[in-house]
């Protein structure tokens, strides 16, 4: 069985101009690694028109699914919504179900008039959007297709994204094991390792040298679908990097 | 006078899986705007070969600049330099300048033997590469055309990136200013802000909420190569949230 494929989508000047340190990839890559649809792609782009329409219809062509975060709160440069109607040649019309959750939440939160011309737009989606629940501050996500569409305040992406979460249906969970070796240099261990990745083609393994201040040393990673093969993958690394004269342990270095 | 415009690639299984959390992103957008080859998009990407291949031969005809962190290790799963190779159609062979650094490192450095096979690899590069010091750790990164190779370890990708500046062409640098009010709601002022946005079409206008334990606010910035445009708007913002009843002050909202 293979896992379905996501790329995540995230939407923002902000990002690309420094002001913003970008705070959901993390979060979205773990948590697609665990229901079994990896990540297999991210982009950052900016809030114009023609790249969100471009690359929405690139990438929801090339993977399974597609997440976005970013773009749509009530302001001018929250396009992400309208672009995505586009996208799909789908009209942007109000949503019954999200016009009557924010107008019954300004009616008796805000004073009158609150539901104004900008807010009304976070209750207008493209044509056959489903809504994804925002329990942090009302407004809506919603998918269309294979496209989820999130918000990018870090808080509220979460809350969204696990409301969104049982309705997908990923593949195997990876699973993933970590050994690391204090005071080890990549390039002395880097022939025995392609001969680890060798002999298990069906797994990822990674290198990853580590500093801290009291010294370095490489976190081996093994990971895939197959759990017993990730373990005996890891049984194999030990064994290899204590042969180099080092001593191995199990997990991440410690921070 | 327009600016060149630059794309950042990063390679690297680590970020798709949520191991490791992208930590060059913010750096080096905040330097291509100081140097004035704004960051208009970026892209995280396995350690595959055709999705490097595919990626840097799309992104380098798109871009004025590509920027990539990540790969350029001794292990197995350090391949971006010879997919670089493949992308220009350019052998991948020794770099005779970087394998005389390696091995006049390694053989003062190291024991003998030690400019192993796999650290040989390091000092392969695509033809016509044209190195980037790296005065941290001494494998260097490289330029071919308009395609700029730089470590993955933060510390070391900044090195690399300093090294390189002087010889990146910008345009004018990116102006910006921030204006920030607590208490304030993004729908209120939606619409004033979109009139402001209108009035400097040559400006990026942002609206960006926080939160805070205290309560939260939102925080406008003005942006573009006229630094007297930007200050214009800023004031013009200032005036604006004023009227709204809201205390306005200069500046990103106190973390």
């Amino acid at each position: 069985m293979t896992n379905p494929t996501a790329c995540l989508v995230i939407i923002g000047n902000e990002v690309l101009s420094g002001r913003t340190r970008e705070a959901n990839l993390q979060y979205i890559a773990t948590r697609l690694g665990q229901i079994g649809i990896p990540l297999m792609e991210a982009r950052v782009i900016p809030d114009i028109r023609a790249a969100i329409i471009g690359t929405i219809n690139e990438v929801r062509a090339k993977f399974d699914h597609v997440f976005t975060t970013g773009g749509i709160g009530p302001t001018h440069d929250d396009i992400t919504s309208e672009c995505i109607a586009a996208a799909f040649g789908v009209p942007w019309e109000p949503h019954p179900e999200a016009w009557a959750l924010l107008e019954r939440h300004y009616a008796e939160n805000h004073p009158p008039g609150a539901f104004n011309a900008a807010r009304q737009r976070m209750a207008t989606m493209p044509r056959g959007a489903v809504l994804i629940e925002n329990p942090v501050s009302v407004a809506p996500g919603f998918s269309i297709g294979n496209v989820h569409v999130l918000a990018g305040v870090p808080r509220i992406m979460q809350a969204m994204f696990e409301a969104l979460a049982p309705r997908l249906k990923g593949g195997p969970p990876i699973a993933s094991a970590t050994v690391h070796a204090d005071g080890l240099l990549e390039g002395r261990i880097a022939e025995g390792l392609a001969d680890i990745q060798a002999r298990w083609p069906m797994l990822d393994i990674g290198s990853y040298p580590y500093y801290r201040p009291g010294g370095g040393g490489v976190a081996i990673v093994a990971k895939g679908t197959d759990a017993e093969r990730v373990a005996e993958a890891a049984q194999a690394i030990t064994a290899f990097l204590r042969a180099c004269g080092a001593k191995p342990k199990d997990g991440e270095p410690p921070a």
